[in-house]
């Protein structure tokens, strides 16, 4: 058994010793590129606790951490390209740094990559891998898609359970199906596979309520970066959906003149209002909800509850829970 | 044993029957709608022929030729992103009838859904499909990469050799694998799978060579698109790297005065060059050169001729060859 902590700098020691080829430079250099400006690598992490909480750490649970790392590094390069975004982890993105042909061909080859690691794995297990894999890649495309259409909606017309939907198939699927391809290799039972699932995803459903809370609430200095950021965007948000649903006729007015302010109060007027209609007190509240979701999933793993240490410690990483 | 004709209409049958899911539609509508506007389905195809070559047809031979087919498509729809292409088959290519960030997550999805497809196969040889596969996928986007290269660069600064190079990666190993892995379903030994996979590359070799010749000399009536394409956008293609080769001092000066050059009769006098340079008789003569070598392959494959009859049926209809 490993902590968190191993398991982090054993993934990290195996990745970092992978390259892709030399030539073309012009093609291996862009994914190369996104691979070295970091990220926790949370997702293969996943993956080797997976399988750790029902057997030894097999091999094959880092063939297949890569390909799960590289499909989430390559989803970073075309939803910056799609989001037009210039900066990623404090960098360039792929698409500014070179262009967006570039980072189109670079972000489809690392997928091609992906089933390259996946086609490495014991045969035994290899289809029904595959299986699980792809539905949750299909799913992120599916999440991604449904994303873009509701930029393009009133926030008004996007229903709530909608979102979560969304937001669910964009960033906790993954996440779900790292644990659970870490599972199939450690022998899981069904059962236990499906609960694991539903522990990664709730877990990925509260992290993303915190992240729209932290960017509206947080404390600037802890949390990184530019608080409001959501807000000075009009990005749909568990918050904002969840204002319109609370407020009275007269901060729902206040909220849809807003959106077409630009004014320097335009972060501060916002926060009122979310105040006013008690959207912070709700959301800690269901971030809570899908926290206690997770835990009771992890709690109905029929392993010992020592095994289920690691998958604690990233859930309160994840989550900044104290203890 | 089934004709050429026999086979398109066998898989053409079976394809059309598959259908992207329903929702979310704008993602799946995209992805539908640019295997609705036609293409030959020679790729899947000559899966169906690499089979059939071997043994009867198996049901294999169709998933993978489903997941050929998305492929190619997936690289029509990518490519022509890039390429900034406003006409696929004459019909609006996916990113103008819809968008860039549509068409490059209509692509991405369909390039995973090609995953799931060489997940049904059998697992006895499913490791060796997928890898035969992969590599492929693999140089088809090296050789877009590679195509992009030499785009930037000046005409006299690509050689012959890479550029050829670069043809067989872009639009060959996928006829040449496609090939291969219909042999693998049918149980061809790897040394005539070898023969057969050079087979396709040398038949796509010499395809493109003649694409070149006839975008320059071919009857505008029978070729079906403008003649003298190629040279009016500077592409550079097998004749103009060749006549760059061949010509003396003064034809060399009279080519680069051309690629700079944008008066009615361009295409006339950068014609009136490759005559001169005898460039036309030369693509004829490499043409048959890379025909011969792929026939010498077929050739070389252990089985009774009579088998081989449909490989040469689809070599003549690619190459325009009367018998």
């Amino acid at each position: 058994m490993h902590s968190f902590q191993d398991l982090i700098a054993l993934f990290e020691k195996q990745f970092s010793q992978w390259h892709f080829p030399g030539t073309p430079a012009s093609l291996y250099e862009p994914a190369g590129y996104i691979l070295g400006i970091g990220g926790k690598r949370i997702r293969p992490v996943l993956t080797l606790m997976g399988n750790e909480l029902f057997d030894e750490l097999h091999p094959d649970a880092f063939q297949v951490g890569n390909a799960v790392e590289l499909f989430h590094n390559f989803t970073l390069i075309h939803d910056d390209i799609m989001d037009k975004a210039p900066l990623r982890r404090g960098m360039p993105t792929v698409h500014t740094k070179y262009n967006d042909s570039t980072a189109l061909l670079a972000g489809d080859v690392m997928l091609i990559y992906v089933y390259q690691f996946l086609n490495k794995v014991q045969p035994r297990y290899q289809q029904r891998l595959t299986a699980v894999f792809n539905k949750a890649a299909i799913e992120v495309c599916e999440g991604q898609q449904l994303d873009m259409d509701f930029e393009k909606m009133d926030p008004g017309q996007v229903q709530y359970a909608d979102y979560v939907h969304m937001i669910g198939l964009k960033t906790s699927v993954l996440l779900a199906a790292s644990l659970q391809l870490g599972a199939i290799i450690g022998g899981g039972s069904e059962g236990n596979q499906a609960h694991l699932y539903e522990f990664g995803k709730n877990v990925g459903i509260a992290f993303q309520i915190q992240d729209d809370y932290l960017d509206a609430f947080g404390d600037p200095e802890k949390f990184g970066k530019q608080v409001g950021g959501d807000i000075l965007v009009n990005k749909k948000t568990f918050l904002l959906l969840k204002a319109l649903e609370f407020c009275n006729p007269a901060q729902r007015e206040e909220l849809r003149r807003l959106l077409d302010y630009t004014g320097d109060d335009k972060v501060g007027r916002t926060l009122q209002v979310f105040r006013d209609c008690k959207v912070d007190a709700w959301a800690e509240k269901e971030k809570e909800r899908y926290t206690q979701l997770a835990f009771d999933h992890l709690e109905a793993i029929a392993v010992v509850s020592g095994r289920k240490h690691p998958l604690t410690e990233v859930a309160d990483f994840l989550l900044h829970r104290q203890h």
